[in-house]
């Protein structure tokens, strides 16, 4: 079988999560990682480490590209670039401006005669197509979604920007109370605070000032301002104990009428011990796909909405109707 | 907007919930119920009856049928012969047999130059593209599939097939402990035995011997020798105040390793006050899909694994891609 050969642009998190995931996928294998950092380390002895501002020399080496780069400044500019030049996917989860994203990727895709796939991961990604299946099958309902428990990394990096703070992890959690309703079929109204609760793991300097801190985080306009928010402060050393994983997850709901008021209640559930892992899991499989729809004549900018499921599978078509549907 | 004009194959419970799932739709109607039998009486007062035998009638007047017949034996004929003539759906659900069905379906469209859609509805359906999409993103893992708490129709009739038994319902009911051991990531090696009770609420003749009734169905094989079984007797009253819904649902449950040793869980689940009007309206989500396909240009049988999920929905790709993504 020959290989489906891959490049990961960016090695933070994300991309060592992408790193793994193609291990556990026999039918590909990483080729390469570009990086903008010098002397980039990695952990697949096989690969070979590849400069940003050389991207280009990769033509014809690999077939796909999985960009793992920031959604506020990376993604805008490098995967239409990239799109150009490559099959590529990204991850790009600013919901609001997936539609331009779309755009912006679509002709570059077109012109190059590539395949990209946009915004795939959980949330948007799984989630996503999660709520299209159950909405079209119950268009009457309520849908609901709930993250977590998980880490927030941008409020996390918020508490840490607080003076006094060396260290801090912030979880969102479902609120038991809402999910349980939810769950019940009862189809509440429900605010961004009965949704969710936010806790923070805090650790301080030295004689910092742990009442002010502690207003400042429960007080911060966007970010905790609207929640019921839990503040603790810890060791150092109880940090990296506890609170050193990547945990997230969560549930997408919809509740819907069928008949003469018969309930139906459709649940979509993750938890992960990795989000990043999960999430470069999840982007390996949408690789295949992208490489998959290139190789049937296909080309452009590709949502999950868009993929036939059946090409993220490793097995034939043939495979997947007699095992697995 | 002009409506997508349906068909109804068949007035049992499903098609009954078909009925029902359309006027939830507003970009549908319904133009006509086909049925064997003579002097059949609808709920919608603006569709027409047509006897099966005059089938043919309704070329050029419709744009999708929804085969609701019997996997045993309606659907293996009924749908590879309408598929010539219309677009089709169908809940085929002998999972064995599915490739089959498969092929025998594709000619007949393929000639007829319609889209066929079979074994759509949520096992098969559902399930099967919850279990694709987990086990695409977690190769490395253990799959399970739990079914009810439900009504098994079979099960029921098997019971109603006793001597002496007037009435019976059967519950398949997911075993508590073998659930919270797959919630929890433990991958537990599961016997048929150790993931379903089976629960028989049981009505019977004046004098007759309920010992050996309970005997009879806890020793039947394939139906109820592997299983724990309980058997209650109950009056008619009783049966017909807390026993006829038809609920039905269910969890589909992958959990994977990510990274070194990373647990992932993922779950999609079910939990449905009438199996027939879920059912039927996930069909109707597929018939729009049908005619969406065929009206691109497609041609040939289909399953939920082949069909972009966008193609289900009444809203726009721009919508679906600005809202729901």
């Amino acid at each position: 079988m020959k290989k489906i050969k891959v490049a990961i642009a960016g090695y933070g998190n994300l991309g060592k999560g992408v790193e793994s995931a193609i291990k556990q996928n026999p039918d590909m294998e990483l080729v390469a990682v570009v990086s903008r950092r010098e002397g980039l380390k990695i952990n697949t002895k096989t690969a070979k480490t590849v400069l940003y501002k050389d991207v280009l020399s990769l033509k014809g080496q690999i077939d796909v590209m999985i960009i793992c780069g920031g959604s506020a400044t990376d993604l805008p500019e490098m995967t239409p670039f990239l799109a150009k030049h490559f099959n590529v996917v990204d991850s790009f989860d600013n919901h609001a401006n997936i539609p331009k994203h779309r755009k912006n990727v679509n002709i570059p895709a077109k012109e190059g005669e590539n395949v990209a796939v946009i915004s795939v991961g959980w949330d948007p990604g799984l989630f996503s197509v999660s709520r299209l299946y159950a909405e079209s099958a119950l268009p009457q309902g309520e849908s609901y979604t709930f993250w977590g428990k998980g880490v927030s990394q941008g409020h996390s990096d918020a508490i840490r920007r607080i003076p006094g703070v060396l260290n801090a992890k912030q979880y969102t959690i479902p609120r038991e109370e809402a999910l349980t309703k939810v769950r019940n079929g009862e189809m509440p109204k429900l605010s961004t605070k009965d949704k969710h609760l936010r806790q923070c793991f805090v650790v301080t300097e030295e004689g910092a000032d742990k009442d002010k801190i502690r207003e400042t985080i429960v007080t911060m306009p966007n970010y905790f301002a609207d929640y019921i928010t839990t503040v603790e402060f810890i060791t150092e050393e109880e940090f990296k104990k506890n609170h050193s994983g990547i945990p997230h997850g969560g549930s997408v709901i919809r509740t819907g009428k069928t008949g003469d008021g018969n309930t139906c209640n459709v649940e979509f559930s993750l938890k992960l011990d990795s989000n990043p892992e999960f999430t470069g899991s999840v982007l390996v499989s949408f690789a295949r796909a992208a490489c998959r729809m290139k190789n049937e004549g296909f080309s452009g900018c590709f949502t999950i909405f868009e993929i036939p499921p059946l090409y993220l599978s490793s097995k034939s078509a043939e495979e997947l109707f007699s095992t697995m549907l």
